[in-house]
């Protein structure tokens, strides 16, 4: 036989399936005579993020083969599309049936089970219990977002052909081992910058599997800026039908509209990850005013801006229109976000006053707020008084005593360490330099409790890694830019700091590869992993 | 000065801008002390395909300046946008304005001129002559292909970074030359599989850019499949309302509407490349047979097929309500199509007689040529009686002979050569293995005039490379297969047999990987490559 004969999922698809194979005629020149031996299995766990505990047992590994089923628990409605997402997963690649059903009675030797335990609180909303024994796996959680980030463990407890879209033949192993997990901090998000490139609703989606894959929650979408307004508003339609032609560099630009938003929300709910979207303000808030030039204090020719430059552009102050209109843009985006935040910039404002600055975010705090969403804003919002509620975004942590001071939490995002669009090093073709060059080890190494003075464990929100859009014009450039980095900070935000460690971290993340390979995922080899 | 100022496009943008940079306030790490030194210019042409005949000159070379203008025949309107694509592809690297004028007068010095010459009748449709001195570029065709060809060698002439979304600083020099460059065959394609995992338009589009990067002139797009129905039938839409909702492995499908297939369609044809839709009959026709089981010889149950078998599924060839079908699909397909091409597949069906076979492919040429398109269909079709027209594209080379005595031409697609959805080694994660594996040199080296007992130089129409979906499930995954194998097959299709050389291509194609990554293409980093 010359060729592979791939398994035939005859228990789904319920067709009668001839045994054809291409091709039907020997090929022009000699083929390996044999199939290629099936591999053995490391069983060594390379999970990233590093679980919060993780013994080895020293019994067999469970197997996975024709008769595995996943038990759900009966009528916890979260826990079944849960199971069938794994399901999935293993139907691809190993072409057994891998049928899902709810519990009831005991549950057969060789199933992998999904729980909810109400009395496991302390699991808290993301953590997750996971056993692997010979004979069954068994994933227990408090919430359902538990459950989701146990199943990315299992995931990466397989060998990577897991993530094949054919069936493969496969040891499908996962060593026996006990895990007690659960994240460090409760915010670990990434931010695409829509913004200056514009990505499409498939593009983002593929980020939101990358942020799941490594146990994000957050995705901050930065939809407006200087360059571009990428989300339709109802009530000002030209934000769109005007702002949005525009991008970096002169391409073509983009919007979503608002089902596309809805889409990708969707798209991230079910991966158990919180949209934030960001309409920035006062400033980088040129392709706005191109569509409404009284906005501006003093208006300018409305022509599209396709360059690199910050700072210059700037809703005024001082007009009572300008707040109508962030009214009704705010009023809008928070109608169709069911995420509790909303975030306004709120950076690099160079062509106002600091009174005149400050007024604007007090202004802009009230309406996020009467919109039932928490306002988020880069770090330069303290200079206003903040509500406690009200959260500041660190990116180059000159303001952490102000936000402190008014009671407010952080989210780190410091530029040297978590901004994915720096390059790697002098020779990396995209992205910018200007806070320094960020290898994988400049954005592991380092403790957002003591970053900066006056941040401790409880003040720290957590991490996110943006990555502006100058450069990275579509999601292979995106992805170049934000593996390995993107999983080094998931570790960041994930692990406690005493279980995590460099060489332990470059070590696990090599044998994550072949995985993007699967995954057609883009990504920079570092020299300083060993692949 | 601690961070890169970019240059600012004034002249284009018409802003007052303020020269403010991020960060406001200095980082908090150390940041290096100044920005790198410019790079050095290897001025070495390392241009994919080869050119037909280059010729160094011993000059200095053409350095794009501040002044640097582009001028384009006046009254020519096809050289305009391929002038302002230059133009474009200059201004956002360099920074400069680099103005398109139309030709009167004198050409000032330092201009790069596009000229369509009516007496160079021997340049062909796709040839160009390209003179590169200190003080000129002139670019001259017979047809605007070839100035957009030529286009593509000047951008392949200057630094990768030439490919930059923002502003850099470089010597943007071209070195002295004369290129006389014309394609060896008329049809250089590559094939792209939306049926088995559907792709958006946007990534469709980068594949398109990829083509049009090295002279590719046709993109083939297998639209429907057993397992997904990729494109709106407004006589039949129940093909999209329900045939498009599977994939391979239980994605969630997805299809063109007959807007999107002519976005496509405009944005090939605006890098002179031509679309041959592929509509796949008798088999791989699931997806239609789910939702019209009458066409079937035998019903079945009408449930998605997710999985990689081939050969079993079939259209009726004995039934009237099956060409009634094709001729409606044949008939909108057509209609939006403006090329002259419509593929019909043809391949692998293994249920069906040799009679009822070769009676449906005579009556589906009959439909075809009816709606005012040449038909194409796989090799298998030379069972049929074809018209002199007809067009075989072969892909394991059992059926040149005959495809030969109806006076067809061929195509060349074999799979030990052409074929990207093939493994590159044992341990390729992606892709097939049932033709052997097919390393960069197996796409590189091989003669398609000589490839089968009876090929000549004036019957091969071309090569084409198609990569099937069973396992690339985005662009990322299309673009890791395809590169650099596409590259190496796009020198097969275009350059002399006697002009290429395998040493000649692994040396050139290294220096292309920089460009792969500033336009965020996945590649495969060949050990075959000196990188």
């Amino acid at each position: 036989m010359k060729y592979v004969r791939f398994h035939t999922i005859t228990i789904i698809s319920g067709l009668l399936l001839v045994g054809a194979c291409r091709p039907a005629a020997p090929p022009v020149t000699p083929q390996p005579a044999t199939k290629p031996a099936v591999k053995p299995i490391d069983l060594t766990p390379r999970v990233v993020p590093q679980p919060a505990s993780l013994t080895r047992g020293t019994g067999a590994p469970f197997v996975i083969t024709a008769t595995t089923g996943i038990v759900v628990d009966a009528g916890a409605g979260q826990v079944q599309p849960i199971g069938e997402t794994l399901a999935m997963l293993l139907r691809k690649s190993t072409s057994f049936p891998v049928l899902v059903s709810q519990a009831g009675g005991t549950a057969a030797p060789g199933t992998i089970r999904l729980r909810l335990a109400n009395d496991r609180q302390s699991l808290g909303e993301e953590g997750y219990e996971l056993t692997v024994a010979s004979d069954s796996v068994v994933l227990v959680a408090y919430r359902p977002a538990g459950l989701f980030h146990g199943v990315q463990t299992i995931r990466q407890l397989l060998p990577s052909a897991i993530e094949s879209e054919i069936g493969l033949e496969r040891d499908w192993a996962i060593p026996a081992l006990t895990i007690a997990d659960q994240p460090r901090f409760p915010w670990r998000g990434g931010m695409i910058d829509v913004g200056r490139h514009f990505l499409t609703v498939r593009e983002v989606q593929q980020f939101i599997d990358l942020l799941a894959l490594y146990k994000m929650n957050v995705l901050h979408i930065h939809l407006t800026d200087d360059q571009g307004w990428r989300i339709q508003i109802n009530s000002r339609p030209r934000l769109t039908a005007v702002g949005s032609l525009s991008q970096m560099g002169g391409g073509p630009g983009g919007f979503f509209t608002q089902q596309d938003y809805t889409d990708i929300v969707r798209y991230a709910q079910a991966r158990y990850i919180t949209v934030v979207p960001e309409i920035e303000m006062p400033g980088h808030s040129w392709a706005a005013l191109t569509t409404y030039p009284e906005l501006t204090c003093k208006p300018r020719p409305p022509d599209p801006y396709t360059g690199p430059d910050l700072g210059w552009s700037a809703l005024c102050p001082d007009k009572e229109v300008t707040y109508a209109y962030i009214d009704d843009v705010i009023k809008e985006v928070a109608a169709i976000t069911p995420g509790p935040y909303l975030h306004i910039g709120g950076d690099e404002v160079a062509s106002l006053s600091d009174s005149q600055y400050v007024k604007f975010i007090g202004r802009a705090q009230d309406i996020v707020n009467k919109y039932g969403k928490v306002m988020i804003g880069w770090e330069e919002i303290t200079k206003a008084k903040l509500k406690p509620a009200t959260i500041a975004q660190m990116w180059k942590s000159d303001s952490v005593t102000a936000a402190l001071s008014y009671g407010s939490k952080l989210i780190l995002s410091p530029a040297t360490h978590a901004y994915l669009d720096m390059q790697y090093t002098p020779e990396t073709e995209l992205g910018l330099h200007w806070s320094g060059y960020v290898e994988v080890r400049d954005a592991y190494d380092w403790n957002p409790a003591t970053f900066a003075p006056g941040l401790t464990e409880s003040n720290v929100l957590g991490i996110e890694a943006p990555i502006w859009g100058e450069t990275v014009r579509n999601i292979g450039a995106v992805n170049y830019m934000s593996v390995p980095r993107l999983p080094a900070l998931a570790e960041v935000g994930w692990t406690p700091q005493a279980g995590r460690d460099w060489d332990s971290f470059r070590s696990r993340i090599a044998a994550h590869a072949p995985r993007w390979r699967y995954l057609g995922v883009n990504y920079y080899p570092s020299p300083q992993i060993p692949w």
